[in-house]
């Protein structure tokens, strides 16, 4: 739980219960926190209110360019494995998010990842990709104004990944990914080619690019960064910057997402199926009704509250009320979890109904019939 | 020295002092001895009829194919680190011969691996590319009839290697290659690639493809025959044949042509730098005349004697006669060496005239401006 510079335990509708680890990042691997900019972003977007963005790497440069309203580039991108999850969601928000606040906008299926990591092939992950591009249109990605692209297709950021290839040792590799095939080592190449592409020639040259991704990623953004200083150059690159948001849970309260624990939903679930996950969710609640009316809830350990949090309360006010109510005994995980339902179905079929006209447009950007 | 059965060594004007490696080279590798198909070869090469290929992998099916007039391919290339050797000219020597039985024929420009590998940067190595291919059609290259690339713009060739990327682990890597950077892995999986080009469907599916190769790039070979097998399912993919050269030595003796011991000449080095380098030669000469004219000289042994083998005397009767004036003591290692400094200078002249007319054709070609 999070506690105040007395060790007394700080109330905080936005905290987790795991910030402890969130500092060790701090000191450890240099990554810088997000919170002293908050207060300077023009437009914060609702994971930097929230402080779901929790850390950042370089993010002043961007600062500088959204205050300026200067060029800036923003890149992330999907692994096509599957549909449209609560994870890939929050990427598919940020990149919008920075595409509305002004950044050229560079979208990665990344295929060539899928079939190296997981054995996708790139017909299947073609079908995906089509998918996953209309999620992405339907959450608001204006394609007019977005490179859309898959790495299979991009011949430049394949010839980015084997100009870079040289600079690479095996021990870089083993370090970052352990003993892996060498088709494992290439796609870490390609996602470095994917991050610079902005910044090449036939896109305007190097300009500050902002790579939205979660902690996990971060590794790949500081292999990246080695990178772009080892080429300084040849190609003047700008040290791509990062922001990094925190990861979301599983609904078991699990760690991580998984799909062997079935512990989340997709987007593309059925109704009933996405019902009965949340039904069965792990909850910050007490053993009995009575406790929890005395003790209140724990919200931070809560999978249900944190779908609100990052996806389904996009009102302050409202998210923070769900908090005090929980936090006081006033709302029941019983109750909480009749409204989070409620909540992620209206949003799963408005989605749906957008999404459904985009497939064509989907099918065009990627060039598929 | 090559030894009969009964250990009595072999008069052999095509033999070399280090059969009983590539003797070794047949039991450990798993490679071919070539001479039992010398004699079933419609039209066999100059490199054939004297042993210079001494082994193959697989030929029997490219014998076939020659045989009975069907489909077959042949694929070499060339790294493109600096100008025509004596060591170059043979594999070049060896793809057009295939193209004159009627091989389709392609001819790789392995600028990735001299990125990878030598450093060579690919504004330089485009240069040098001009220059090696305006060498191969001086040679006698057919360019209507040859699919001549390079590596860094044919991105069918790195997805290729992409695609195999996935089944090759690190431990292979190593085992072929050492401990190295990234990059010489992918240059690699992109040589793997050249290797099976001529199977994919825009070059008309599976067929037999020989590889001339000397017996130092075995190791590529074996390596692609097992990606082959490894995506047969996919691309049904006929494992690739090879042919094995014998290597030149320098010109001082020494087992290897090196830049940094200058043991070796160009197709472009100054006339007198070739007649300085050839005059001192290390031979197979005896310490005095008098001992040379009564043991004779041991060509087997002898750099100057193994240009005219390779090179400079295409004539079979021809070079039989020098071996046995050489081992009889009738010909003298200064009167020898005069007569080859004469063919050489007489074939670079004859080369370079030709050559000089066909750099427009090269660079048109390679889509250089």
């Amino acid at each position: 739980m999070p506690q105040d510079s007395k060790g007394k335990t700080v109330l905080d509708p936005f905290g987790t219960s795991v910030v402890a680890d969130y500092e060790r990042l701090y000191k450890e691997f240099g990554i810088e926190p997000f919170k002293p900019f908050l207060s300077k972003v023009p437009n914060p977007s609702m994971y930097m209110r929230r402080g779901i963005v929790f850390g950042h790497r370089d993010f002043g440069g961007i600062l500088n360019a959204m205050q300026r309203r200067e060029e800036f580039a923003v890149l992330s991108g999907i692994k096509p494995t599957g549909e449209f999850h609560l994870g890939t969601l929050m990427t598919a928000k940020e990149i919008i998010y920075f595409q509305q606040q002004g950044g050229k906008t560079f979208y990665c299926i990344a295929d060539i990842e899928a079939y190296e990591d997981n054995k996708i092939p790139f017909e299947k992950s073609e079908k995906i990709a089509v998918d996953n591009v209309a999620d992405m249109l339907a959450l608001g990605l204006d394609p007019k104004q977005a490179y859309i692209y898959r790495q299979s297709k991009e011949v430049r950021v394949k010839d980015l990944a084997i100009i870079f290839g040289r600079a690479v040792t095996l021990a870089t590799m083993k370090a970052i990914y352990g003993e892996r095939h060498i088709g494992l080592y290439l796609s870490a190449l390609i996602q470095a080619g994917d991050i610079l592409l902005p910044q090449i020639e036939d896109f305007g040259g190097p300009k500050p690019t902002v790579i939205p991704v979660g902690i996990d990623q971060d590794p790949h953004i500081r292999f990246t960064r080695d990178l772009a200083q080892r080429f300084h150059r040849k190609y003047r690159f700008i040290l791509p910057s990062s922001t990094l948001h925190k990861l979301m849970k599983g609904l078991d309260g699990s760690p991580k997402m998984s799909k062997r624990q079935m512990n989340y939903f997709t987007l593309h679930d059925k109704p009933e199926t996405i019902a009965e996950r949340i039904s069965n969710a792990f909850t910050g609640g007490r053993a009995t009704i009575k406790e929890q009316r005395e003790l209140g809830g724990i919200p931070e350990i809560c999978p249900v509250y944190e779908n609100c949090l990052f996806h389904f309360v996009e009102d302050d006010d409202e998210i923070t009320k769900i908090y005090h109510d929980c936090k006081t005994g006033k709302l029941l995980c019983g109750e909480h979890k009749k409204q989070a339902i409620e909540r992620v179905l209206k949003f799963v079929k408005e989605h749906r109904r957008r999404k459904k006209r985009l497939i064509d447009k989907a099918q065009k950007i990627l060039q598929v019939e």
